[in-house]
């Protein structure tokens, strides 16, 4: 890809990898309790079962579909003006907000004035919006009044795909009950469970009143396990459309939130089309904007440059914000004996700022008047983990659970303001050691959702590190994780590229959806069912199709069989066509009860054969010494 | 790679690509009692601390080793003459041994009697070796008698590395001190350890007689967890020198073991070329063979021609034999209601014949004679679990635990002619249902080590199979599991190229290694802390080469920071040289104590203004409805 910035406005276009539609799939929308929630679900059509298989249809699979309109043929997609805003009906309706004249931020206003920046700016047609006077816009506080949204049915229905549906089909639908650590996960979610979860604080639904454009998700325990993807320019390098195009990309395999972690250039008209695009909530961690606003300096940067920056950000549509208020001065000096210090950027640069002031950190004095900005906005926090360690020696330290104890009594004061609140955890973490963190999370944190790293299960590994943190991300995700933060090959060497970031987030998915299966989920075993079935019965497409990446599946199965014949083939590459094992399986579905019970009794007999077999050689053979 | 078969006996060359040093590392040898015990091990050079962070050498790093003299510059290979037979001294000194003038297999003599193959015969210069009448030359049996045979010396010392001199380097080798689930895993492996564990049959030290080109290496839940890696050609292709270049490939990257599953042509010969150049042991599955002997029709199959079969594998050197025998007549019918039938070739070749015959399988009617086989030549058994689950659906199921019962029934008869046995497991299975396989094989089998194919903990993402079984592999290795065999990204799709070989290993290098972390094996975490170490002092040379994968982590590094001055730069691709992580964690080491001290009277001082602040906004702020 090439991109040039200029006069974006005019030349900006989709990336045409990410607007094509899934083999065998079509997009469809179900429809709530009114007309406009519309939730999107991919289709995945299935080939019936022929032959020596039976005869019978495959009903289509329907999945979790992540990718917004951008695979929808019918969707008019145009990254120049963004996604249609459907939520604003809904957030007109609750009649609770301003829209304001113009930004309420210094610095939004100052790059809103800024002639230069005209050829890299979104064309924004929209104003901001905020809470009226006095009130809280936050999905956690309709939830404690007893109102389910738009937003909560939305995800009811999402979550729920097709499960009373799928019951029926009995094979497929049948699944092991899982171990789910005292989760609560319900058969069948409703809105009303949807509500109760947001409003006990055990799942948050990020949805800022100015990212209308979302369509609506929920993270909490209790629901399928979410991922998010990370992407953002530095200072090294990368262009707007690249980082458009990451995530539409991202969101493609599956991205559930993405997070714009800019560090370079032009941050905050890089997140203006980023949020105008994405139809997935979007975070970001606004202390490295603030850090740039003070050149990078850590001691110079001030609460007001850091409130500024909130409701900057808060206004274009950020859903969450990852602040690292638990970083407190009194936990600084417990890093000093760490193999690896403070490895959390954020994390560090407010342990800088606390030595230097020698004070307490300003986003801990400052918390409430946070809370006060995110509720006017309904932005979720996403309360930092600073201070994880970063490296397998360091892991479950004095620092990282003193900060995630002060990350626990945050929560409550979140929630004391109805705002939505999240903790971020590690990380590095050997495998023996994972549990104490998601139950120490639990604990402290009231339940509220856990959302980690990895974590990375060893250090070893650089270029591989998708993998190292997918196996301790599995394992959190079962344990009661809500949401695993992906983790690219790049990790730790450079910066993730279109094609890492589809290897950390299908790698991610597996993670998610292997916690789904083990703890329990009752919608997820439905899609390995159909996968097996397919395998068992020769159905390539259908395998291919079905799979998490039906691309790679089928270009590795042409190159051992590149042929089209091989696609109807009923052999594969492993035993070749003159034996194979799924035949011999297909005779043995064909036994009558008559041909069983003969084979019962010829066991039967073999093994009294065998008995006295034993004991007339039982004396020959060797005993030990 | 473009091979031809023509006069390879002349031809044949090495892989290029395996032969090449790892970089900044060198061979060595450690010296055991006598001066034909030489345990190689790879060490790695550090570069110095430097500039803030100290100025310190850095001790060289060892690693176990499995690559062999394929990487040892002083080594002269050549694949046509095949690797050093080291082992012949110490098999000759046993005294229980004959060479014999020719081959005892009808088959091994017929091939070698036919000259169209000369052009693609190994030039083999040995005889092969039988134990004398009424000698048992197991590694069990000596281990028995209470004999430290020099195999089991050497694998002390491969084990051990440098454990007593690495407790001193203080930093490096502190660990978290793991949980093992009831293993016994000492902090020094002592060869008195090596020889009980394998009288006990909780290890197994795979070393045919006839394969003196190992060197020795230990399989058991109280050592290292290893891994296997898989090659073989098939009916749709692959040549001999293919084969060998794919496990010298395997073994540069970590495969302990090998396992030829060559089911296309020339298997004989085949797997005489991969024998007489692999360092490590080589396993099969003889029934494959014989399928072949009879043109692929299982029904067509004897005890004869499977005797032929273990009797020419045996006498060529093949270590171990996964054999079947689990697999009764009784147990097919068991299988009907699954979603993915039997999916082991040789658990379904087993229930192919017993079906046809309506008998009981000859594997399990003739076990105690398979038995007196494996022990005139130390060939291990790997019981193969032919009723393992294909699919998460049949997962734990009734046939699979009943052929599990069966397996403990015959490792005891094994253990009854001290021939060494090992237990082959799943397969497919959600992670929360791993642990009850791994209990219950311990239960089962007496501690026999366990051996498991992943398990994949989901079905949905074909081309990632590596990692859906990773995780898998990594869960179960941690719970007990001595041995993990490879997945590659091609899994149900194809044949591994070296690619996929590479991937599948380091995979799997990193789900062993992440147990030996949790289980709290002692010489695990040293790698972790010095890749830590070097991480955080910005010594990126030695990051990459510490890895298990250096090419792979310095390619990746160089696509952002292309530049020579960049791995002498103390900053990473994530921040840029402005703000970085790590050096503020360097500021607070610098600390002092009455720094420290200031710095907590400081926050003590605003802890009390903070509970005061608390206490007069606390009636102001919003309460739950």
């Amino acid at each position: 890809m090439s991109y040039t910035n200029g006069h974006l406005k005019e030349t900006a276009q989709v990336d045409e990898q990410s607007v094509q539609p899934f083999p065998n799939s079509k997009k469809i929308y179900i429809e709530g309790s009114r007309p406009d929630i519309r939730v999107p679900m991919r289709e995945i059509s299935l080939s019936p079962t022929t032959g020596s298989f039976g005869n019978e249809e495959n009903e289509p699979l329907r999945v979790y579909d992540t990718s917004g309109p951008y695979t929808d043929p019918e969707a008019s997609i145009d990254v120049r003006k963004g996604l249609n805003p459907q939520r604003n009906a809904w957030i007109d309706e609750r009649n609770d907000t301003d829209v304001l004249s113009e930004l309420s931020s210094d610095y939004g206003r100052m790059r809103e004035a800024d002639l230069s920046l005209e050829n890299l700016r979104f064309d924004l047609q929209r104003k901001p919006r905020r809470a009226k006077e006095g009130k809280n816009v936050t999905q956690m506080h309709y939830a404690r009044q007893g109102i389910i949204t738009p937003e909560m049915e939305y995800v009811a229905i999402r979550e729920n795909m097709k499960l009373a549906e799928m019951r029926e089909q009995l094979q497929l639908n049948e699944q092991h009950p899982g171990h789910s650590f005292g989760a609560a996960i319900p058969q069948e979610i409703t809105p009303e469970f949807v509500r109760s979860e947001i409003a006990r604080g055990r799942a948050v639904l990020p949805a800022n009143i100015n990212h209308p454009e979302i369509e609506p998700m929920i993270i909490g325990r209790n629901f399928l396990t979410k991922i998010n993807g990370n992407i953002g320019n530095s200072a090294l390098g990368s262009s707007i459309e690249e980082e458009v195009a990451k995530m539409t990309w991202g969101i493609r395999w599956g991205a559930d939130t993405i997070m714009d972690l800019s560090t370079g250039k032009n941050i905050h008209e890089t997140r203006e089309w980023i949020i105008r695009n994405s139809p997935t909530p979007v975070g970001t961690v606004p202390i490295y904007q603030a850090l740039e606003k003070v050149n990078g300096v850590a001691e110079d940067l001030t609460w007001e440059v850091f409130r500024d920056t909130l409701i900057e950000q808060a206004e274009q549509g950020v859903d969450y914000f990852t602040i690292h208020a638990g970083v407190r001065l009194a936990y600084v000096p417990l890093t000093a004996k760490r193999m690896t210090g403070i490895v959390s950027r954020g994390g560090s640069i407010m342990a800088k700022w606390c030595l230097a002031h020698h004070k307490e950190s300003f986003l801990y004095t400052h918390f409430e008047e946070i809370c006060e900005i995110m509720k006017a906005y309904d932005v979720t926090f996403s309360l930092g983990d600073g201070l994880r360690p970063g490296s397998v020696y360091d892991a479950n330290d004095e620092a990282q659970f003193a900060e995630l104890e002060t990350l626990g009594e945050l929560t409550k004061i979140a929630w004391e303001h109805d705002v939505q609140c999240f903790i971020e955890g590690p990380g590095h973490v050997p495998m023996h050691m994972i549990k104490e963190n998601m139950d120490k999370q639990l604990r402290e944190c009231g339940e509220a959702p856990f959302y980690t790293l990895g974590p990375l299960v060893t250090d070893i590994a650089p270029g591989y590190d998708h993998i190292t943190s997918g196996i301790g991300a599995a394992m959190i995700g079962w344990y009661g994780c809500a949401m695993l933060c992906y983790v690219t090959p790049k990790e730790h060497l450079g910066l993730p590229n279109k094609d890492d970031v589809k290897t950390g987030i299908i790698t991610y998915k597996i993670a998610a959806h292997a916690a789904d299966l083990a703890k329990g989920h009752p919608a997820a075993q439905v899609r390995d069912n159909a996968m097996s079935k397919a395998r068992f019965e020769f159905r390539w497409e259908d395998q291919f199709n079905i799979g998490l990446d039906p691309d790679t599946a089928r270009a590795y199965h042409d190159e051992t069989l590149p042929k089209e014949s091989a696609k109807v083939a009923h052999f594969c590459s492993m035993c070749g066509p003159k034996f194979c094992s799924m035949k011999i399986s297909q005779e043995v579905r064909d036994l009558d009860e008559a041909q069983v019970a003969a084979i019962n009794a010829k066991a039967e007999e073999g093994m009294q054969e065998k008995s006295k077999e034993f004991l007339d050689t039982g004396s020959k053979i060797y005993h030990e010494v």
